[in-house]
């Protein structure tokens, strides 16, 4: 750890200060441009409620310098993302030193402040990088065994759930950023007590609170990733809703899998926070039970088990239209962690290039629903009101087994210990629309 | 139908005539370039066992013309993918008129021919597209039930089966060109009398024979395709070889379905050959037997019915290092037939976009392997050895269960029939190497 992280380290954006998501401590890097300006989008830098236009300040400063300059002038994160761990630290250390209160570049850039700086309510954000690849893996234990035990009851938990990071190929096109509506899908349904399926909108629309994880540099085809090098190849993290059509789901997933019931739409936040930033949250992985089997060697290792978790907080909010007609704000529905996931970030990306498998700067994977092991933790309502056995009661008195039109779903999280600058992610956001 | 598919049109490259896969006929469209230079990758033309530039092809001859031309010049194939058909039909109509016999441009072209013709022995050729996204079918019912059979005994073929054209998604950034070697992949695999799993090379290594589909213009996400209007999202088809490792997937594809038991190498053909080209060899679509349900409406349609299968001849041919080494060629060991699948390739498309799911120009999505009723048209060797019970013996009096390391996988492909051109795909070719 270094400066950047200092607790005492203030900004002369005074927005910072305090601010429970983007403090001089974070600086998640995205792809914005001016709303309502046709300028290419380029990268910019989260600070309390503005963004750095990094193109514009490289121009104007120099900040960033050198090869990095032409990097965040690309409409899209992947070069970036693939430059690498000491690219990205200096990249951190130029942008924490532009930006910290003393700077001794502070006068010449407020000067400029109207040029490199723009507010979050004028910017338009996107999809961070052009994802060649997603994957979406299954890593809560405690998801996998609620949902298991609903359509397995005597067998909740199948075998190779503690050997193998379970994980399925996603759909990149449909991966929206944040405040995208996300229409809701039809497709083939086959109700328990009905002969046939019919062709029909989802009854049964969820969300799914998830991390994201982007790659930084990939690995060649043919070419593993050791467990103590994994992290190498990732560059940071962002929010994830995996909307599910759980009627769909059902039956369609045997043999290979969601398919349709998952690829209409997935949301992402528009910040991506550096792992590098997510440094003073680190903790030790999950501590199996005693009765769990080791991890296989080439998923064991002894810097993973010390620090191979993150301590992030997700939380899952509710609106509605009647809540929104009556001035209400969304509520909270579930709050999960991402150390209670069973495996590792660096374990997902080790287990994903075990069989040669090329990542590339850029790919996305995400973890799989954030569930921890209480009723008010479980990321997905499937889980919430056990497949709508106990359905949601909200403010309004209205009541929900699964989403409804009008139902906006808002992902937060963030870190947050003493000794430490709370940070968060921002929101990722999406409501339903009539399918 | 047009003069393109004359059965007596003649081209003045004459090894043209009576190439089984590259007549006149035929012209698919590939990504090449002289092998051994620094060009940029460009689109080329197969003809007999030439490439005709249309890169060089444009500037020295102004064909093909206008827009197209710049298309040509591009390295990967998407945006002309994404023109359209009228487009994809002039460009068709242009070429093959310069490359007739009768052209007026014949004397030109002929002065011009060693800067517009590249004989395909002195090319590298690529993969045609970047591939967006890669998706997977399971429509040969053939193989299903196989397959179901023998990990299902008591129930093969699931009750979704006949309902839902089933798919997944792949892995895209794994996707070569025929030609580049797959290296055997580890996994974890959990031998059947074994108490824990290992991290090994697979021993039960597979290839499956399918035909892969490349998306035209795609749709917007939301939108759904009609299936009267699902073959103009179709530019057209190449080979694939969905590499699996069974042992690996056979452990890790519960619930989620196959992941890193494919994941590690996609093998495709360079060629893609025009849904235009294919017109004279369009059949009914599959006829279900009479017990079977009728598809949903939105999988349902005369003109389907009619015409919405193509027959394609799907052979698999195996060579081992002792083989080549005994100076002997390689061996066919099944042919299956397209037109035997379940589902047509204009039900996969209205199914995929059935729940808005978007669609890029030069997104892939392959079939599934292509299994007909008999052994010989087992399109993998998981059917047909029958898990290995029922081993190949080669004519080295070798025998395969599944393959060994410097086995030689080609899939060859081709549409034959009287009153037609023989037009084939060319070759879809891995040989193994040690994991």
């Amino acid at each position: 750890m270094n400066r950047t992280h200092d607790v005492g380290l203030t900004s002369w954006v005074a927005s910072a200060q305090g601010h429970p998501d983007f403090p001089i401590q974070n600086l998640p890097l995205g792809i914005f441009r001016r709303r309502g300006q046709d300028d290419a989008p380029s990268a910019g830098v989260a600070i309390g409620n503005q963004i750095l236009d990094l193109a514009r300040s490289a121009s104007a400063l120099g900040v960033p310098g050198g090869a990095m300059a032409e990097l965040c002038r690309e409409p899209r994160l992947n070069a970036l993302m693939g430059s690498g761990g000491e690219r990205w630290s200096v990249l951190r250390s130029e942008i924490s030193g532009l930006l910290a209160s003393d700077s001794p570049l502070r006068s010449r850039a407020m000067k400029v402040a109207d040029q490199i700086l723009v507010p979050q309510a004028e910017a338009e954000l996107f999809v961070p990088a052009a994802i060649g690849d997603y994957s979406d893996f299954y890593a809560s234990v405690h998801h996998a065994t609620n949902v298991g035990s609903m359509f397995r009851p005597d067998n909740p938990l199948l075998p190779n759930y503690k050997w193998v990071p379970i994980g399925y190929h996603g759909r990149a096109s449909s991966i929206v950023v944040s405040g995208t509506p996300v229409r809701r899908p039809w497709g083939q349904i086959k109700p328990p007590d009905a002969d046939h399926p019919v062709y029909a909108a989802t009854r049964a629309l969820d969300y799914e609170a998830e991390m994201g994880c982007f790659v930084g540099p990939g690995n060649e085809q043919g070419e593993t990733v050791p467990l103590d090098r994994a992290e190498e190849h990732l560059f940071g993290l962002s929010l994830v809703n995996d909307w599910s059509a759980r009627d769909i789901q059902t039956w369609e997933y045997q043999p290979l899998g969601p398919f349709l019931a998952k690829s209409f739409s997935t949301t992402i936040s528009p910040w991506v926070v550096t792992l590098e930033a997510l440094e003073p949250f680190r903790v030790p992985a999950y501590r199996r039970p005693a009765a769990d089997p080791a991890p296989l060697p080439y998923l064991n290792g002894t810097r993973n088990r010390a620090s191979g978790g993150i301590d992030v907080t997700v939380e899952v909010l509710l609106g509605t239209a009647r809540m929104r007609e009556a001035g209400m704000s969304p509520v909270q529905v579930s709050q999960g962690r991402l150390a209670d996931l069973y495996w590792t970030l660096g374990q997902m990306v080790t287990h994903h290039a075990s069989n040669g498998c090329n990542l590339r700067p850029g790919d996305l994977f995400a973890t799989g629903t954030i569930s921890g092991p209480t009723r008010e933790s479980r990321g997905c309502l499937l889980e919430l009101t056990w497949r709508g056995a106990e359905p949601l009661v909200l403010p309004t008195q209205e009541i929900r087994k699964f989403l409804e039109d009008g139902d906006e779903v808002i992902l937060r999280a963030y870190c947050h210990k003493p000794g430490a600058v709370r940070i968060g992610f921002g929101e990722c956001r999406g409501i339903i629309l009539q399918g």
